[in-house]
């Protein structure tokens, strides 16, 4: 297996996904385009909403007529809108019926989470040795580099199990996308100095503990809410209540913080004076927090990768998100996860020699 | 009942507990008694290090041999220092044998949280109708107010009455603390468009909703992580694992803001005197988000008032801890608290007949 695959690279991108659909779908691929001269892409959507993308080099429309949105249910996206640009789009991922190569590596996506997810997993199902599809996203953190987190809205009740899969998975996404062949993996849990954690999470830290033993993964141990952000370990593994509570609450100080140095800049003449004179410290700030840069969450454990952005992206957000696919594709990721698993599973067998079955289907 | 309690309200403070003990307890006393010509200090821990605190006025030196240390698991504190500053402040919230009122209105200690919940309920026992306490905090929202979240580590796993409990408790002391006597409530909970959350919480969610339909308490709804800092609801309430790791990421989030604020006004001469500049905007913008200024949380639902600060608090901070139990206790709180739980068992009576001895009991 060659490191990287060969381009070019294509995407399938649901154009009409998201608060904004094409008016921010399209000018995100155009400049992605622009960035990435081993890039295709399939624009998937309403062929009347995607006119000005026509005559664009590298890009082909693929029309569907329905579209899946913020507000719709999961039954819908799922049995109802079957010609949807979200269900389309991922389609793109699947073989044809003669076995002929899926036409994309990748798909993006703004739509909603619980449809994207639902419809991903029916369409293309779990990778073998994986329970649950997880969601993971990159965090800025103190050291100036990334921190995966993972699961993040997904699952809301998870086993010791489940965790374990979430850690080998974004173990396989961080060595795909950064680099980083073994990346460290903390547990998220709460302070030694209170009462520990749930059984299922003392339960995962054994897991966790007895795969690192055996070089599948490299386990740090548990970490606390903070370390997200000191980057204490490469990744952080947690169910996705809690990551989904983690995520949207840093989102929120993020913001309320922002407004906060706004409106203590706008108080006054001297106050926005000073603002004049630190807009350049200001703006380099602005831009280390800006979560636009870290658009773009990974759905790990499907036979196909799946991207999703968030919903309210702009353009620039939207491009970093197809970004963030095209390099997990060209860094063959789902390869990764794979492997990752499959070698995970057969150490079991080693161990155990009572898991055959599940390993010669993982293989 | 008169709405607050006549003066001198009388505080036990733990003064060996926390990262830096009497160094950090004792500046801190002297300061808000200071301002709080109505208080009166029990200052526990070892005579020897409080001897600066000999002469001062409303101040009573109270001996303990022993100091819980930030590392000494639960059981050390409860079962061997019997002698501990912690035990013995909280013991001031007691009655004595022969029935006489208690020595001290509130307790408070920075030492290990672990530890001093289980000293306090060993102590202190639950009111009646709550099966398990719940740590509570402030923290600061967009809105300029304070929203209050609990629990946040008491408890690992809470089924849903728990939560109905911890929203009584906290309505109680937001009326108490801050003079509002309908705070709303939300319930945490990931977004909507996400798969939705576990069986507990919308059981609870059913559980407040009947609560707020029968008047015992103002409840708004599901709210996310972002909405703590957007302040949509006064309190929110959530268990304790959820809260630990929210509390602790914001802490995270915090620090790491504050630290690239720093590095990028740092950066060469010229970032350096816009700082100088913009000083007083950076000075205001700190005090907002000063953590020190929200320290004391509540353990709630004790037989006693017992606030735990952050251990690595300075003495501006631990000052700002022993204000908050002077202001719960002024405002009787643990009588809020009891109020609340009896109409609320009371209220479950009127609709299912079966649950008196409960009620007779807490009444």
């Amino acid at each position: 297996m060659t490191a990287t695959l060969p381009e070019p690279i294509r995407l399938a991108v649901d154009c009409m996904g998201g608060d904004h659909g094409p008016s921010v779908t399209l000018p995100a691929c155009r400049a992605f385009l622009e960035k990435h001269p081993g890039a295709e892409l399939l624009l998937v959507g309403q062929p009347e909403a995607l006119t000005a993308a026509a005559a664009w080099p590298r890009c082909r429309i693929v029309a569907a007529s329905e579209v899946v949105t913020m507000d719709d249910p999961v039954e819908v996206a799922l049995r109802r809108k079957r010609n949807s640009s979200m269900r389309v789009a991922i389609q793109q991922l699947k073989a044809d019926r003669d076995g002929n190569a899926p036409l994309a590596h990748a798909c993006v996506s703004a739509g909603n989470t619980g449809a994207l997810m639902a419809v991903a997993r029916y369409l293309l199902k779990t990778l073998d040795g994986i329970d649950r599809p997880a969601i993971a996203t990159v965090m800025p953190n103190q050291r100036g580099r990334f921190t995966t987190v993972l699961d993040l809205g997904a699952n809301v009740d998870c086993t010791a199990e489940h965790l374990l899969q979430f850690a080998l998975m974004g173990s396989a996404l961080v060595a795909a996308v950064e680099g980083n062949e073994e990346p460290s993996v903390g547990l998220l849990n709460i302070g030694e100095e209170a009462i520990k954690g749930s059984e299922t999470i003392k339960q995962a830290g054994e897991m966790l503990r007895a795969a690192g033993a055996a070089g599948q993964l490299n386990f740090f141990g548990n970490v606390e809410g903070n370390d997200i952000f000191k980057g204490t370990t490469d990744i952080v593994v947690c169910d996705g209540f809690v990551g989904n509570v983690m995520l949207k609450t840093s989102e929120g100080l993020a913001t309320m913080i922002g407004a906060f140095i706004k409106e203590e800049f706008g108080r006054n003449v001297f106050t926005k004076l000073a603002a004049v004179l630190a807009l350049p410290v200001l703006k380099a700030f602005k831009h280390r927090v800006d979560h636009r840069r870290f658009n773009g969450a990974a759905l790990l454990g499907l036979r196909g990768l799946v991207f999703k952005s968030h919903g309210s992206a702009d353009a620039f957000a939207f491009e970093m998100a197809l970004a963030r696919a095209y390099d997990a594709a060209r860094n063959r990721l789902l390869d990764r996860v794979h492997d990752r698993i499959v070698a995970t599973l057969q150490a079991k067998v080693g161990d155990a020699g009572d898991n055959a079955t599940t390993v010669a289907q993982a293989a």
